[in-house]
Protein backbone atom coordinates (compact mmCIF):
# COMPACT_ATOMS: atom_id res chain seq x y z
CA UNK A 1 0.00 0.00 0.00
CA UNK A 2 0.88 3.69 -0.68
CA UNK A 3 0.02 6.67 -0.50
CA UNK A 4 0.84 9.46 -2.78
CA UNK A 5 0.00 13.15 -2.45
CA UNK A 6 0.11 15.99 -5.62
CA UNK A 7 -0.34 19.40 -5.94
CA UNK A 8 -1.82 20.07 -9.04
CA UNK A 9 -2.89 23.12 -11.26
CA UNK A 10 -5.41 24.53 -13.83
CA UNK A 11 -8.55 22.36 -12.69
CA UNK A 12 -11.41 24.52 -12.33
CA UNK A 13 -14.56 22.22 -12.52
CA UNK A 14 -15.74 18.45 -11.81
CA UNK A 15 -15.19 17.76 -15.22
CA UNK A 16 -11.50 18.87 -15.05
CA UNK A 17 -11.18 16.55 -11.52
CA UNK A 18 -12.67 13.21 -13.10
CA UNK A 19 -10.78 13.30 -16.54
CA UNK A 20 -7.37 13.55 -14.30
CA UNK A 21 -9.00 10.53 -12.23
CA UNK A 22 -9.65 8.62 -15.16
CA UNK A 23 -5.88 9.18 -16.18
CA UNK A 24 -4.29 8.52 -12.96
CA UNK A 25 -6.92 5.48 -12.24
CA UNK A 26 -4.92 4.01 -15.52
CA UNK A 27 -1.71 3.66 -14.14
CA UNK A 28 -0.59 0.06 -13.05
CA UNK A 29 -1.24 -0.43 -9.27
CA UNK A 30 -3.66 2.58 -8.40
CA UNK A 31 -6.27 1.84 -6.60
CA UNK A 32 -8.01 4.85 -5.74
CA UNK A 33 -8.03 9.07 -6.79
CA UNK A 34 -9.22 11.58 -4.37
CA UNK A 35 -9.30 15.12 -5.52
CA UNK A 36 -9.88 18.24 -3.57
CA UNK A 37 -10.96 20.81 -5.89
CA UNK A 38 -9.45 24.31 -5.56
CA UNK A 39 -10.81 26.10 -9.05
CA UNK A 40 -8.49 29.35 -8.47
CA UNK A 41 -5.47 27.51 -7.13
CA UNK A 42 -3.73 23.86 -6.63
CA UNK A 43 -5.51 20.77 -6.27
CA UNK A 44 -4.41 18.53 -4.08
CA UNK A 45 -4.81 14.74 -5.64
CA UNK A 46 -4.60 11.67 -3.28
CA UNK A 47 -3.44 8.82 -4.90
CA UNK A 48 -3.75 5.18 -3.14
CA UNK A 49 -2.05 2.23 -4.79
CA UNK A 50 -0.98 -1.71 -3.79
CA UNK A 51 2.47 -0.80 -3.72
CA UNK A 52 4.68 1.84 -4.93
CA UNK A 53 4.55 3.33 -8.14
CA UNK A 54 6.31 5.64 -10.19
CA UNK A 55 6.05 9.56 -9.47
CA UNK A 56 6.65 9.66 -13.48
CA UNK A 57 3.87 7.57 -14.39
CA UNK A 58 1.70 9.69 -12.51
CA UNK A 59 2.69 12.84 -13.50
CA UNK A 60 2.50 12.06 -17.37
CA UNK A 61 -0.95 11.21 -16.47
CA UNK A 62 -2.07 14.20 -15.12
CA UNK A 63 -0.23 16.14 -18.20
CA UNK A 64 -2.02 13.59 -20.66
CA UNK A 65 -5.57 14.46 -18.60
CA UNK A 66 -4.03 18.50 -19.51
CA UNK A 67 -2.61 19.87 -16.35
CA UNK A 68 0.39 20.27 -14.73
CA UNK A 69 1.47 19.35 -11.44
CA UNK A 70 1.80 23.26 -9.23
CA UNK A 71 5.16 25.19 -8.89
CA UNK B 1 -32.43 27.75 -40.83
CA UNK B 2 -32.59 29.23 -37.54
CA UNK B 3 -29.72 30.98 -35.33
CA UNK B 4 -30.71 31.27 -31.48
CA UNK B 5 -28.23 32.52 -28.56
CA UNK B 6 -27.73 31.70 -24.95
CA UNK B 7 -26.35 33.22 -21.96
CA UNK B 8 -25.03 30.45 -19.65
CA UNK B 9 -23.44 30.87 -16.09
CA UNK B 10 -20.88 28.38 -14.78
CA UNK B 11 -19.02 27.32 -17.32
CA UNK B 12 -15.18 27.23 -16.77
CA UNK B 13 -13.42 25.11 -18.56
CA UNK B 14 -13.37 22.88 -21.98
CA UNK B 15 -14.97 20.23 -20.73
CA UNK B 16 -17.65 22.33 -19.60
CA UNK B 17 -18.88 23.73 -23.14
CA UNK B 18 -18.13 20.11 -24.66
CA UNK B 19 -20.47 19.09 -21.98
CA UNK B 20 -23.05 21.75 -23.06
CA UNK B 21 -22.25 21.16 -26.44
CA UNK B 22 -23.32 17.53 -26.36
CA UNK B 23 -26.47 18.17 -24.79
CA UNK B 24 -27.90 20.99 -26.84
CA UNK B 25 -26.32 18.85 -30.10
CA UNK B 26 -28.76 16.26 -28.93
CA UNK B 27 -31.89 18.47 -29.25
CA UNK B 28 -33.83 17.73 -32.24
CA UNK B 29 -33.18 20.18 -35.60
CA UNK B 30 -30.29 21.42 -34.08
CA UNK B 31 -26.97 21.61 -36.87
CA UNK B 32 -24.34 23.21 -34.97
CA UNK B 33 -23.50 24.77 -31.33
CA UNK B 34 -20.85 26.98 -30.58
CA UNK B 35 -20.17 27.78 -27.10
CA UNK B 36 -17.67 31.25 -26.28
CA UNK B 37 -15.82 30.67 -23.07
CA UNK B 38 -16.23 33.11 -20.42
CA UNK B 39 -14.81 31.22 -17.21
CA UNK B 40 -15.30 34.07 -14.98
CA UNK B 41 -18.91 35.03 -16.37
CA UNK B 42 -21.32 34.74 -19.29
CA UNK B 43 -20.55 32.21 -21.69
CA UNK B 44 -22.42 32.92 -25.33
CA UNK B 45 -23.88 29.23 -27.05
CA UNK B 46 -24.77 29.99 -30.70
CA UNK B 47 -27.33 27.18 -31.63
CA UNK B 48 -28.08 26.75 -35.37
CA UNK B 49 -30.48 24.63 -36.35
CA UNK B 50 -32.43 23.44 -39.60
CA UNK B 51 -35.79 25.27 -38.41
CA UNK B 52 -36.96 26.99 -35.85
CA UNK B 53 -36.43 25.08 -32.02
CA UNK B 54 -37.97 25.21 -29.11
CA UNK B 55 -36.14 27.60 -26.18
CA UNK B 56 -37.65 25.37 -23.65
CA UNK B 57 -35.50 22.26 -25.43
CA UNK B 58 -32.19 24.13 -25.25
CA UNK B 59 -32.69 25.37 -21.73
CA UNK B 60 -33.72 21.80 -20.85
CA UNK B 61 -30.82 20.40 -22.36
CA UNK B 62 -28.42 23.15 -20.24
CA UNK B 63 -29.67 22.44 -17.33
CA UNK B 64 -29.11 18.86 -18.36
CA UNK B 65 -25.16 19.25 -18.55
CA UNK B 66 -25.37 21.09 -15.41
CA UNK B 67 -25.83 24.62 -16.15
CA UNK B 68 -28.19 27.33 -16.26
CA UNK B 69 -28.99 30.98 -18.24
CA UNK B 70 -27.17 33.63 -16.90
CA UNK B 71 -29.80 36.07 -15.11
Amino acid sequence: MSTTTYMVQGMTCGHCAAAVKDEIGAVPGVTDVDVDLVPEGASRVTVQADGPIEDSQVIAAIAEAGYELAP
